[in-house]
């Protein structure tokens, strides 16, 4: 007997994220197309002491299933860590999640039904996308710098829109403040949710961070218990390290419970051992002690793609220098190259980057790609570069030809 | 302007698992309603010391990502625990979860489209169908015990069935070889998925563990490479520490490269320092090791609970001594017992069991209660069983009244 099939949503999904992950274990190979961390930047000893330690102190938080929607401790820290005058929040307004990525996940599962709208900031990370996926969502894509976006038509009806204003994945991008405060007033006119996914929020590497769109949005009551509309997802992954799949959901309280239900369903609770180093972390101010190391480290990588594409890419491609994040996304001058072919020139020539493909719902953007600084010394970046000059021109002959 | 609106999910879904982790913090309450272990299994000092070493030797494998479906070594490892001379698995076959229920999560994600039929072994525990609710099925329960069981038309059309063969929750009954039997041959007759959930698999109290619907199933192709019908769930929550959040899938290869798919939009990867702890554990055989000692306490409790019973209880309800797992199925002899109403009788007299109706798709068994024995030692045991005595005297003369 034929065995029962797959649920359709299998059908339409990509192996983006698994390529690349394996990518980086081809010898030789440099890779400039994930999302990596420089793991120098992790605290090893710290961390090792730190694991031992909570379970030792701990038994019952650590090993023991630990409350659905977090350990009320961690709750409350992060709720004093994200409050300022405005922005009032208490333990109520946190979910903690296994990362970012459930923080997505829990989110499609809480506001979509098959067919529902959200409103999507484009071009985006399919990998996040692929979060809702299995909900069935129709996409609306947001191009926030095209000249005249209009929030509020394509927020009208939708669940949710999903933006990461802080240097987005791909394209680095900063949103202004004027363009958040619209964005805010959009979603409150229309009542669609403002899902703010900030991992990149600490990597500011020229100036001090702008308001989140959740402390904004706490200027419709400032003061007042938080119940608004964003729905801000925080991650240690770029901060402190991703192997502790440690994250956290801000949100209004009926939000909040409405996701702990969804989050039960999904893997009951987080880790706890996590959860108490994540505690520790906190209380020993370590993200805000490993954070100028970090932030030195990026800008000299930012600093030296940059330098090494001017000197090697500038005849070929166009770009912005991004003021934070982990990327930099540069497109063809000439519209004929294509840069899902590129990534195949690239493999041959010892370098890969991720094709624009990817990040475009409808897979039409071929002539773009994004550029990751974070895991490679400036050195290798700038072999990096030139390998991927030589690949391009190799891809524009083979065009031509 | 209102806000968008919840999935239509959420208005079906049911609080009762985080009502009973709520419970376990009411002052001098003998708490006979969840699931949890007792905290005095936990190897502490062994997993403190795992927890540093491994983030110390390994910081890559620990705070970095993992491949989506788990850490190579940790893939193998497992494989090579459950192969046997019938059943050849390689990493190939596994897939690392975030604990047993998000095992249960992605095997819903990866075959439920809306309205798809699936086969449910009943009574089942609702946090588990919680898991699956969000996909809207259509459950077809399957009362292994009735007389004229026949699982072929139940099957036939479902995308699974999902099974809990060792001491299954709520019922701790143990189902027979022959019957596993029957129900493989049924699964490979109608080409339905057969779900073995089996967190309690080790808590065998009185004999030897009956073989695994995984391993039967391989009898079809002894010796092959696995790829037989069956999606095993294993975990180590039951036989080390719950707060690890640590489970396995094993399953054919396709089936496995689904799941992955699916894990990469729900949580990515696993935590990886867990992924390392389970390595090392499995390396140094800790579950072995501290199993003995699980098996004498429970059995001990088990025994304490059920002499316990047979003097308060046995005039008032009806239930079987279970060969293993957690709980003592009991049904009131008199049916006029309404069990929603006992649960909150009983917290007046300072007891919780967890009520039939739970436990219940349809939500209609009310005569019914589920009682766990491995939370609190012997003398507690005897006193929650007296408390429960009264609370069901009480709760049958106001029915009376």
């Amino acid at each position: 007997m034929a065995r029962a099939e797959f649920a359709g949503w299998l059908s339409q999904t990509n192996d983006v994220t698994a390529t690349f992950l394996a990518a980086g274990g081809i010898k030789g190979l440099i890779n400039l197309a994930g999302g990596l961390p420089d793991p120098s930047i992790w605290p090893v000893a710290e961390l090792a002491g730190l694991a031992r330690d909570v379970v030792l102190e701990d038994p019952q938080a650590t090993l023991g299933y630990s409350a659905i929607p977090g350990l009320p401790e961690l709750r409350a820290m992060i709720a004093a860590r994200f409050s300022s005058d405005a922005l009032r929040l208490g333990p109520e307004n946190v979910l903690i999640t296994t990362a970012g990525m459930q923080g997505l996940e829990l989110v499609g599962k809480v506001l979509v039904d098959t067919g529902d709208a959200i409103a999507v900031q484009s071009p985006a990370y399919l990998g996040a996308l692929d979060a809702w996926r299995p909900r069935l969502p129709v996409m609306r894509p947001l191009y926030l710098q095209a000249q005249d976006f209009d929030a509020k038509p394509a927020f009208s009806g939708a669940k949710f829109a999903y933006l990461v204003p802080n240097f987005s994945n791909p394209t680095g991008r900063l949103v202004q403040l004027q363009q958040r405060v619209d964005l805010i007033r959009a979603s409150q006119e229309t009542g669609t949710w403002l899902v703010e996914d900030d991992p990149y929020g600490m990597l500011y590497y020229d100036r001090a961070p702008l308001p989140s769109m959740l402390e904004l949005s706490a200027q419709a009551a400032p003061g007042q218990p938080y119940d608004g509309q964003v729905v801000y997802l925080g991650t240690l992954s770029k901060g402190l390290a991703p192997g502790l799949r440690l994250g956290w959901v801000i949100a209004a309280p009926k939000m909040i419970e409405a996701l702990a239900m969804a989050k039960q369903g999904s893997d009951m609770c987080t880790n706890g051992i996590s959860q108490k180093i994540a505690a520790k972390a906190f209380a020993t101010s370590l993200p805000e002690r490993v954070l100028p190391a970090i932030l030195d480290l990026y800008r000299s990588r930012r600093d030296a793609l940059c330098a090494a594409m001017d000197t090697h890419l500038g005849h070929l491609l166009d770009w912005e220098k991004p003021e934070g994040g982990m990327f930099v996304w540069a497109r063809s001058k000439d519209a004929d190259l294509d840069t899902d072919q590129l990534l195949k020139v690239g493999l041959d020539h010892g370098v890969c980057v991720t094709p624009s493909s990817v990040f475009d719902p409808e897979g039409k953007d071929s002539a773009a790609m994004r550029i990751n600084f974070t895991l490679n010394p400036p050195d290798v970046l700038e072999e990096g570069v030139k390998r991927l000059a030589k690949a391009i021109s190799a891809s524009k002959m083979a065009n031509a030809a």
